[in-house]
């Protein structure tokens, strides 16, 4: 295990998860190993026979990357695997050093799946959504989803190293991390070590919002090191090369910034096309104006030249640049609101009707969309956002900062915002962007990070629950269970976190032999609900009493028997 | 400041919030001052002009109690100031030490209510709920809703130390903080410390769930030195009485639990008088069984004897013990949910059409109810709760533990039951227990505690908001204007902790300096949305450019003189 993979104090944790090992499930239309996770799981123990009874191990969506797998060397400066790169030359359109597709030719996950054609990239997905159960996704359901643009698969030729993943309503809710320095601290130590962290936790994707220094390299070793899609905002790069001048920007720097940025693998853009000049003046009555880093130097770019953005007037060239590469779009919301005051106002809403028609040029291109949403809405307007996303922009999958559901929490602001990720996510958001407690505070440290990107999780797998999704509630029942049965280290296996639920658990019961007690520390050994009610369950079930006729037949006669037994055997 | 109280570690702060005062508002109908905290502002500087505008403080809902008020003098062996003392006295209906009715007397509020009386709780409700701002909430809408029973006021008249409060979905969602030591942890020390920090941060009643020794001594020190309302689990104290063993238990033994209880103060009784015989067999099948220790205890005793429990059999003189003191009923949901698996199920909607009829049952004594609720529930199941309570219960105040909207997040059930407790507040729940983070896993210390009560004030207000209560947008809209105007000390001072908010910042920019600087830490002095947006919104407004109009007659030739004025004076 070389735990201590970056020099100096920043640390990558190669550590499995416990009871947890690496598994590779095989293709059948293609030479593909579908990584997982795979939970083993204690017996339940029948206490009054002493008799043992298995229970099946849980596979889980495993986003770590090779980290997580002992087998595999890393190292940093070499990259991750790059598990698809012989995908991408077998379909002989692209050429290069960095790729690029030949000329005519379109790369997009999008264009094959409108051929009919299913990729590894796609059977890979079918695979991984299964989650090692009944094959209920299957290769042609994804390819009919992208073809349809109900959902993406982010997956730029030049970043081989990802593990194919897919953004849309009808697939498990996905959860993106945003990491990246600033001109006032970090580093690019730091930022790997918080992407591979994220990724460890459970980001599906990761995107690098860097506006520093070295932000071509930070990106570089991101990129490399990344087993999950990479997204950018390329504005705020070719912001830096104009000195911070956003009226000096101009369609050449960052139609060079896009290039730049496709060439070293980067799977998805921010780009800010729909703030247009009339929508401006709609923000100036607003408690909290543009809060958009993006939307707010677009809008300063519009307003001093008095035209259009050059990302709205230069989109069908960009769409050019985004297919030779498949970096698909994330259609920013450069005018979503930034307080409650402000949400589902004519603004917002005004630039969402824009983001629908840069869709559709998009889809002509056979360009891969999805875009993005607020931001800050009280919960009786969530809804209203994802309708109206859903009509305008013709069923491009939704991605969502949050939302946050009241401004009053700065510091905890996971959680505003986890309420109002949940409930969209619910409504049928595809990807929720994660937000961490240091949200309008500070840039996120590595604790921040985890903290994110757990609640975001439990927001995505909360919202997988309510939409029903086939296999979703199977580690629920299985935690539940072994919950029920004092099986505690499976209890603490089984969860999104199983050091902190494990350290919180030795805090007050630290004795080794407590993690196998038939009670918990919060009642004691003779005050233990599950304890009674196992009691309770085992005479109902002894005396055939899962009926209620059972119960008012014979029950009388049996109360003397159950007060002995429970007294003298089980107390 | 005598900040260490209790002798030894435990230290109850008594430090104002940060730019606080404590305010005190007199009635009109009653002598009385009713407690609020006022946070101070700074002006809005206008950065092109230098001028200041000043801002209106910010008046908030205060739980704390006098902790909060440096002139008030603590002293934890005396308790706190008795309040509510003379008004009881002035009614002229209890007498004796403990107090207790009068022959044929009723001291219940909802009593009072339905004559007409509008009380000197009432009316502190009635001011304390409009939060400093215009009178929507009349006192006499106050006692119409106790007449009616959609609202309850928890007040025992052997607790005058609390401040009146009250739970109905009409009035703004109220959180309730468990403490309570077990056998195998805690003492008495810390359980008030707990107590206090829970109303420090917000939570509005306390449940004191004691299981282990000292349970008694325990209540005593809380009730005297509590400012809010408090809950107990009587099951459990008469538990202890006969060894732990639960068929033991006998309607006497409980009787005069409920009567010691009652006299010391406690204000509201969590009693599980639904759990009735034919429905315990419905939950052998489930995953988790009985999860609620209420619950769990009189389903053992149901079973041993064969007989529907003495809570159920001897309702109606329990009523009569409730009147006498003014002690609230909170009917406990026994069969609660313990797993998403087994929400909404048979056994758990049978006991809630039993909860009704008990309410009839209660309100012919003119007690007052509240109806407790789950639990583990999804999303998508959580409405058909609320919906299902107010039906069978009659509109009694719903009052929930959480709902947990997911079972895997063991160490974090404050954010997954944060969740539900926001949707299901916004649906029409009265009041949310709290999860903290050690729910499943242990007893929550000083740290947790204040975690489960941040969460659900964050829940709470969410629910507020999208209930459109008038006055709770007027702290988001505060805070956020103060966050657009780089008001970082208001935005701390008018969070929900400006401790961590304050603490989160220095983390990046300790500076102090930077506290008033026009950028933060996340993106640097010459990359700030906040900042652009100013500057766009500065020169809109100039320009006369808040209606799209003028933007269309004369924008173009306007452009230069932006662009000269944002490089050269403002960045």
């Amino acid at each position: 295990m070389n735990k201590d993979i970056i020099p100096g104090e920043h640390v990558i944790s190669r550590e499995p998860f416990p009871a947890s090992r690496k598994v590779y499930v095989k293709g059948q239309l293609h030479d593909i190993s579908v990584a997982m996770r795979e939970i083993s799981v204690g017996n339940t123990v029948d206490r009054f026979s002493d008799t043992e009874t298995p229970n099946a191990p849980v596979t889980a969506y495993d986003t770590s990357g090779p980290y997580t797998d002992p087998v595999v060397d890393i190292d940093l400066e070499k990259g991750l695997p790059r598990i698809r790169e012989q995908w991408i030359l077998n379909r002989g359109d692209v050429h290069g050093a960095p790729l690029r597709a030949r000329s005519g030719k379109n790369v997009t996950q999008l264009h094959y799946a409108k051929r009919g054609i299913i990729t590894p990239e796609m059977e890979y997905i079918a695979i991984r959504e299964n989650q090692g159960g009944e094959g209920r996704i299957t290769p042609a359901f994804v390819r009919d989803e992208v073809a349809a643009g109900r959902a993406v698969i982010p997956a730029n030729i030049n970043h081989p190293e990802t593990e194919p993943m897919i953004i849309g309503r009808n697939f498990l809710v996905k959860i993106n991390a945003n990491i990246g320095n600033s001109a006032i601290r970090s580093s690019i130590e730091e930022e790997v070590e918080k992407a591979v962290w994220a990724c460890r936790w459970g980001a599906d994707t990761i995107m690098d919002l860097s506006t520093g220094k070295n932000i071509h390299e930070t990106r570089e070793w991101i990129l490399r090191n990344s087993p999950v899609p990479v997204g950018t905002v390329p504005i705020y790069q070719a912001l830096e090369k104009v000195g911070g001048r956003a009226e000096e920007l101009t369609w050449e720097i960052y139609r060079d910034t896009l290039i730049e940025q496709a060439e070293q693998g980067v799977d998805y853009f921010t780009i800010h096309a729909g703030v247009l000049l009339r929508y401006i003046p709609l923000t100036a009555k607003r408690v909290t104006g543009i809060v958009s880093r993006g939307g707010s130097i677009m809008a300063k770019w519009c307003l001093a030249h008095h035209r259009e953005s050059f990302l709205y007037t230069h989109f069908e060239e960009i769409c050019g640049i985004m297919k030779a590469y498949d970096v698909s779009f994330s259609l920013g919301d450069g005018l979503r609101p930034g307080s409650i005051a402000d949400a589902n106002d004519a603004a917002q809403f005004a630039e969402l009707e824009t983001l629908g028609e840069l869709t559709k040029i998009a889809w002509k291109h056979d360009c891969q969309v999805i875009i993005e949403g607020p931001g800050h809405i009280p919960m009786h307007l969530i809804k209203e956002n994802m309708d109206k996303q859903l009509k305008e922009c013709q069923e491009a999958p939704f991605y969502t900062l949050g939302p946050l559901t009241t401004d009053i929490a700065p510091g905890y602001d996971h959680i505003t915002s986890a309420i109002g990720a949940a409930m969209i996510g619910w409504y049928g958001t595809a990807m929720l962007c994660y937000v961490t407690p240091k949200e309008h505070l500070g840039l996120p440290n590595k604790k921040d990070v985890k903290d994110g990107v757990i609640a975001y999780k439990i927001a995505a797998h909360a919202a997988d629950l309510a939409k029903g999704h086939p296999g979703a509630q199977h580690r629920d029942n299985a935690l539940s269970k072994a919950r029920f049965e004092f099986r505690w280290q499976d209890q603490f296996n089984l969860s999104l976190d199983p050091d902190t639920a494990r350290a919180f658990h030795d805090e007050t019961l630290p004795a080794e032999g407590a993690k196998i007690a038939h009670f918990c520390s919060m009642c004691g050994p003779h005050f233990c609900s599950m304890k009674i009610t196992q009691e309770v369950r085992r005479f109902a079930e002894e005396n055939g009493m899962d009926e209620t006729t059972a119960l008012e037949e014979g029950m009388k006669e049996k109360a003397e028997a159950f007060k002995q037994a429970g007294v003298e055997i089980y107390l």
